[in-house]
C-alpha cells in the first residue's frame, strides 16, 4: 500500500526538510538542550511540582485474580494491573496519577529518555532509530482518546478478583481517557519507506516481558500516534514513560508501552497475547482471533455502589460513554429498569475515541430500582442488552454470569435500594 | 434583571425537585457517604495515586519581585506566586502540578472540604449555605477553559522580578488550561432568587487575607462555575481547595479561591484589588478601573529561551494561542521578523475561552531571525505589535520597556541566533 515512490511523494509534501530524518543523518539534540534550571525556593506552602489535598484520597484499587470464579468461568489472566476510580471521576479527563494500568507480567522499566531508542525496521527502504529529542523536533499531534483493556466490564475480571474498594472500579475501571501528544506513525512509517507487500507492523515495549502486539498496516497508517506527552507533561512510568504507542479506539493490548521496536511484515507474528489470549468465543465453538475495536459502551458513574443516597429527592445521575468506532452520538439514560429512556446531556467536548461525559436529571421517589445507560456511536452502533450481547456472541446468557474474558459491551445496571444504597445490578 | 418570578419561572422549567435546595430543606449527604476504603497493596511498581518519572524535572519557578524596576517601570505587586512552565507543555491541558498560582499574600488554607460552606447572600429572597455534598448533587458542568493573571506577559512582570529558570516562564507563565467541574453560579442564584435592583456579586475566599473580588451580575448569570473538579479530580489546594469561582475568560484576580461566600449586591464593594490595582493608565491620563475580560494572546512555547536549536534543518514551531472574548479563530506564525505570516495548525480542541495549541514546520537557514505568533479571535480581534498597542493604550512604546503592568497583549518574539541559542525578542 505504500510504496516507495508513493511514501516518497507524500513525504516531499511534508516538506524536504523532513528527508534529513535518515539515521546518521539526524543530528541529535539530546544533551545539546539546556536542562530545567535548579528549583527554585517557592513561598510557603507553594510547591514547585503540586500534589493533591491530604484530603483527598481516592485511588486506585489492584486486580487480584485470587478468588475462586463461579462455575464454568475462566479466571481472569493476573497480572500486575490497577483500577481506575470511576466512582470519583468528574469531566472526561481522567488524571494521569489515576489511569488505570494493565500490564504483561513486568513492573515499569526506570527508562532514562536520553538513552531510550526507538528503532522503525523490516520491510522498509531505510530503517530508522530516533531519540527522544529527534522524535520531538516532528509534527506532533495532540489528541483526546480513551484506552481500554479489552476485558473491561466483562464478567471475568469482576467475579474473578478479590476486589478491595468498590465494586464500580471493577465493573469498568479498566478505562481512562488523557490527552495524548506525539508523532503520527504514519509520519515515521513514510519516512522509513514502507515496502509493497507489508501488510502488518509489530510493536514490542522495553520492559522486562517484552511485550509485542501485531496491528494492520492500515490502522498504523492511520490514527496512531508515538506518544511522549499525556495530560500535559510526559507519559507517566506506568503507562509507558517515555514512550508508548496510542491505537485510539482499540484494545489496550495495542498500546504498546515502553515502545522501542515496530517491525514491518507481511504477516502478523503471532505473539503470545493475541494467540493464548484476546480471542472470543464464537456461536459455532471456533474462537475470533484479531479483534481490536472496543464499545460502544458506557457506565453511571454516580450514583454507583460508592456512594449512598442520602434520601428521596433530586440527584444528577453522571456518566461516561465512548466508543472506538468514532464520537458518541447518543446516549440515554433509564431509571427504570429500562421501561422508559431519556436522553442524556453531553458535558465538555464530544470528541472521537474519547471518553463522554453524560448527566441527567433524576427526582428519586424513593422506591427500589435499577438505573442504566446506553451508548449509540455515530456509526449508529447501539450497546446490546445482555440478551442481544448474548446473541451477537452465541454465548448462553440465561444462567448469568456468562463466561465472557473480553469485549463484554452490554447495557450496565446499578440496583438502588430503599436504603439509598447500591448494587451492581446486572448479575443480580 | 432577575426578579423573583422570573427566577422562579426560570427554575421551574430546570425541574420542581430542585426547590428543595433551599436551607434548611437540603439534606446533607455528608458523613453518609461510604468514604474511600484503605487503599490495598498495589503491585510492586503500581502506586495507588501515580507519580511522574524521576527522571522529569520540570518545576514552576518562583515570582521575585525583589529586582529593581528599569526607570519609568512600576514594580509589580509581590505575592506568593508561581509560573507555569510553559516551555516543557504539550497539549492544551497544564498538569494541575504546574498549574500556575498567583495568591493574595496567603499560603493555602488547609481545608476540610467536609466543613466548609457556600453561602449566598446579600440581595437575595432565599439566602442558601451549601456544603460540598450538596453541591455535587446539583447539575454539572465540565468545560475547558484558561486562567490568565491580568499582569501576565507585562513588562513589569517581567523585568522586575529576578527569575529563576527560562524567561518563557516569566513572559507569559501566569496562564494555564485546565478541565473545570463545577456547578454554574447561575443555578445557585436563580435558586437563592435575585433581587430586583441587583447588579454585582461579591465573592470571598476563606484564606488569611480573605481575597473578595466584585463581578457584575451580567457575567456571574452567564458562565461562571462554582468549580469543586480539576482535570478529573479535586481542585488543587494551591487552586482554591475545595471550591473555587471559575469566571471564563476573565483576569485571574476573578476566580476567587477557597470561595466560601457570595454577596448579590446594587453597588460593587470597591475591594482593595480592584482599586489598589488592577486598573490602566489611558491616554488622557486617568486610569480605567474594572476591566476583565484577557487576549487575544499568543506565545511560541518552542523554540524559546529554554531551548537551543542543534543547527539549521527541521523544526516544528509550537505554540499556545488563547482569547477571553471566544475561541481562537486564527494563528499566524512569522520566521522572518513580521514580513511574512503563514497561517498554523491546530491540534486538539479549539475551545472558547480554552487554550488552544497551535504547530507549523519550519526550516531554518541558520541565520539570525525573529519568531512571532499573533492570535485573531472569534471576535476578528487580533493581538497587536507593540506600536499598535501603544496607540490602543496612550502608552509611550518608543523607549522600551513599556511602563504596562496588566493586559499585555502585543506580539511576543524570541530572537534565534546563529548559535541556535533563542532570546526573548520583544524589548531587545
Amino acid at each position: 500500500m505504500n510504496s516507495k515512490r508513493a511514501s516518497r511523494r507524500r513525504f516531499l509534501k511534508n516538506g524536504a526538510a523532513l528527508a534529513s530524518l535518515t539515521v546518521g543523518a539526524l543530528r541529535s539534540a539530546s544533551g545539546q538542550t539546556p536542562g530545567p534550571e535548579t528549583p527554585a525556593a517557592v513561598p510557603k506552602g507553594y510547591q514547585p511540582y503540586g500534589q493533591r489535598s491530604h484530603f483527598e484520597s481516592s485511588t486506585r484499587t489492584t486486580f487480584h485474580a485470587e478468588g475462586t470464579p463461579p462455575p464454568g468461568v475462566a479466571p481472569f489472566q493476573s497480572w500486575p494491573a490497577v483500577f481506575n476510580p470511576l466512582q470519583d471521576s468528574v469531566g472526561i479527563i481522567t488524571p494521569s496519577s489515576l489511569h488505570y494500568v494493565v500490564s504483561t507480567g513486568s513492573v515499569p522499566p526506570d527508562i532514562d529518555p536520553r538513552q531510550h531508542r526507538l528503532l522503525i525496521h523490516g520491510m522498509v527502504d531505510r530503517p530508522l532509530i530516533f531519540t527522544l529529542e529527534e522524535l520531538k523536533r516532528l509534527p506532533f499531534v495532540t489528541r483526546i482518546h480513551f484506552l481500554e483493556c479489552a476485558g473491561d466490564g466483562s464478567p471475568n475480571v469482576l467475579l474473578t478478583n478479590k476486589g478491595e474498594g468498590p465494586i464500580i472500579q471493577r465493573v469498568m475501571g479498566f478505562t481512562s481517557c488523557s490527552e495524548w501528544t506525539g508523532v503520527l506513525l504514519s509520519l515515521l512509517l513514510r519516512e522509513a519507506g514502507v515496502q509493497t507487500g507489508a501488510k502488518w507492523i509489530s510493536a514490542e515495549g522495553a520492559e522486562t516481558a517484552k511485550h509485542a502486539k501485531s496491528i494492520p498496516l492500515d490502522k498504523a497508517m492511520d490514527d496512531v500516534i508515538v506518544a511522549y506527552g499525556q495530560n500535559g507533561e510526559a507519559v507517566r512510568p506506568d503507562n509507558g514513560y517515555p514512550l508508548r504507542l496510542l491505537v485510539p479506539g482499540w484494545e489496550g493490548i495495542n498500546n504498546v508501552k515502553w515502545l522501542r521496536r515496530i517491525q514491518v511484515m507481511d504477516q502478523p507474528p503471532m505473539h503470545s497475547r493475541e494467540t493464548n489470549g484476546y480471542n472470543s468465543p464464537r456461536a459455532d465453538g471456533s474462537k475470533r482471533w484479531f479483534q481490536f475495536q472496543m464499545g460502544p459502551k458506557s457506565i453511571i458513574t454516580f450514583p454507583s455502589d460508592a456512594h449512598r443516597l442520602p434520601g428521596p429527592g433530586f440527584y444528577q445521575i453522571k456518566g461516561l460513554a465512548w466508543s472506538g468506532a468514532g464520537a458518541v452520538r447518543r446516549v440515554e439514560v433509564s431509571t427504570d429498569g429500562g421501561r422508559t429512556w431519556n436522553d442524556a446531556e453531553f458535558q465538555g467536548p464530544v470528541l472521537p475515541k474519547a471518553h463522554s461525559r453524560f448527566r441527567l436529571d433524576w427526582n428519586w421517589n424513593g422506591e427500589e430500582t435499577l438505573i442504566q445507560s446506553r451508548c449509540t456511536d455515530d456509526q449508529g452502533v447501539m450497546q446490546p442488552t445482555l440478551a442481544e450481547f448474548g446473541k451477537l456472541r452465541g454465548v448462553d446468557v440465561r444462567v448469568p454470569p456468562p463466561n465472557v474474558s473480553n469485549h463484554f459491551n452490554p447495557i450496565h445496571s446499578w440496583k438502588v435500594a430503599r436504603d439509598g444504597s447500591v448494587q451492581y445490578g446486572l448479575f443480580s
